[in-house]
């Protein structure tokens, strides 16, 4: 059986974000704590007891105590179901957890060299000796089983491959530690549970939806994808800042070109935003686009959704 | 009116700590969850409109969601009352945090340039734009006002001093950046209201108790001090590690030259110990250690805990 908790499904930021006064953060803190969501990550496992998280969130703590299954086996000092974390970008809402990944557990982190090379550049990631954390550089287009602690199998397939997107954007202007071919940047994953063929989707960061894309995610089982933002210029239009969706390498949930049109009709069995900014009036309960993107088929996950497959 | 409201009151990993099941952690997650504790921070005000975090632990977007004064004002679409953040040290517990803070408000960085260096050397801070955060280094035995975003005093006086400990531990045997004479690696602090003279101290990280800072420390109205364990060796004696406390850089609550004995008698109007890592029994309510720090008048605060002077 193939197991995902859905750890938080907030965009960068969170909701409530720290300094946000828009109507989503604001009801978040006060009347609705129900509305309250993490930065996006999920955790997965095939055997219910070994569990890999795609991307490490800043809220990665919190959401390890608020999720049984990632806690310590009881009897243990010091243990953790984390086998190993997956990112798929090198922004600071995909890798920032990995900072409260200290104290000595073995775990693997699975990334693309470029990736990669930003922790190895980033002193403050040493605090994870690579005595006990090893680093994988992964491939796109190879998939990989990660494996547990002992280097035995996990049971799990993962498939990395490219999708249209941008570069961790505290390195826009700079030299990227690993050269400035953009390749890799932004990662989907197609992840299997070997002995069922179970699979799943999970593209956190998507800047559009290509042909080949839809040829790729037609007919899968469930899809978790990209719900930043409901339209393009919504954070200029609500007055929360200057950028698009399209800017930050985000497609939008509306629109003829958006995530749900574009997803329409490809036979997906269950469809999840993640990664869902808080300026998106989707994350309001009885909002029309909320009601809009349900109508199509989309649910946005509270935190610690499970889905079995 | 000096203002104060403790953040958190943990060690590095916090109450529980992801990969823990000592008794602490494994309670905290159960049974107590008012056992649960953020790690170490406090934040501090003059006015009770502006505030500034010392420390930006891992846990800061969490502790500002539950600290009501730390809200964005009604009303405003991008507002924080964060007016700056003073750090001690580059611990990982101490700064990780700032990387909760993006999103373009306003802020000012104050710290030595030995933990400058580190943040200026990891291009994830980048992430804090220096058009909108400001860095501001400080120095040794000189006191200075933080400013507020418009540049306007902020009616607290900040003086840095120079307390043993280490530095810190990620670049352990590696070139610090700002190199290797390590002046200025863990800082105490005075605080104290300018219009009033009302002053506190806060020492988060302290090897050791020296007549110079006994000295400095009588007679204060308020002390936050560094209460990481309560013997040296307790964590290899629960088989959590192989660390001492002294290794890390720590004093112990306990013993003839530990905190609680080495600051009785110096007349201290309240003591709150701060930075308690799990593995230290007085975290537990009832321990025989709970009540000796506190019959020897010690506090071991709750988040939120909030304290006037």
């Amino acid at each position: 059986m193939l197991r995902v908790v859905v750890l938080g499904a907030a965009a960068g930021g969170g909701v409530p974000q720290w300094n946000c006064g828009c109507p989503v953060c604001t009801t978040a803190r006060s009347e609705a704590a129900d509305l309250q969501s993490s930065q996006a990550s999920i955790a997965v496992s095939a055997d219910g007891a070994h569990w890999f998280l795609i991307n490490a969130s800043p809220d990665l703590r919190q959401q390890v105590t608020a999720t049984p299954q990632l806690h310590p086996k009881r009897g243990e000092l010091r243990h953790s179901p984390i086998a190993g974390v997956i990112l798929t970008n090198g922004e600071i809402d995909a890798i920032a957890g990995l900072l409260s990944m200290r104290e000595g557990s073995p775990f693997t982190i699975y990334a693309h060299q470029r990736v990669l090379a930003i922790l190895k550049s980033n002193s403050v990631f040493d605090v994870l000796s690579e005595k006990n954390v090893k680093r994988r550089p992964i491939t796109v287009d190879h998939a990989f089983e990660p494996t547990l602690p002992d280097g035995s199998a996990s049971g799990l397939e993962v498939l990395p491959f490219e999708v249209p997107g941008k570069g961790a954007w505290y390195l826009e202007g700079k030299a990227h530690p690993a050269g400035n071919d953009g390749a890799g940047d932004t990662l989907g994953l197609r992840i299997a549970e070997k002995a069922s063929g179970k699979y799943f989707y999970f593209l956190a960061a998507c800047a559009r939806v290509t042909d080949d894309l839809k040829s790729r995610l037609a007919g899968a089982p469930l899809v978790f994808f990209d719900g930043t933002v409901w339209r393009d210029d919504e954070l200029i239009a609500a007055g929360l800042g200057n950028k698009t969706g399209q800017g930050m390498g985000h497609i939008s949930m509306s629109g003829s070109h958006g995530a749900i049109e574009s997803l329409a009709g490809l036979a997906i069995g269950r469809k999840l935003f993640l990664h869902i900014n808080n300026s998106n009036p989707a994350l309001l309960k009885d909002s029309p686009e909320r009601k809009m993107a349900e109508r199509a088929g989309w649910q946005i996950p509270a935190d610690g959704t499970e889905i079995e497959l």
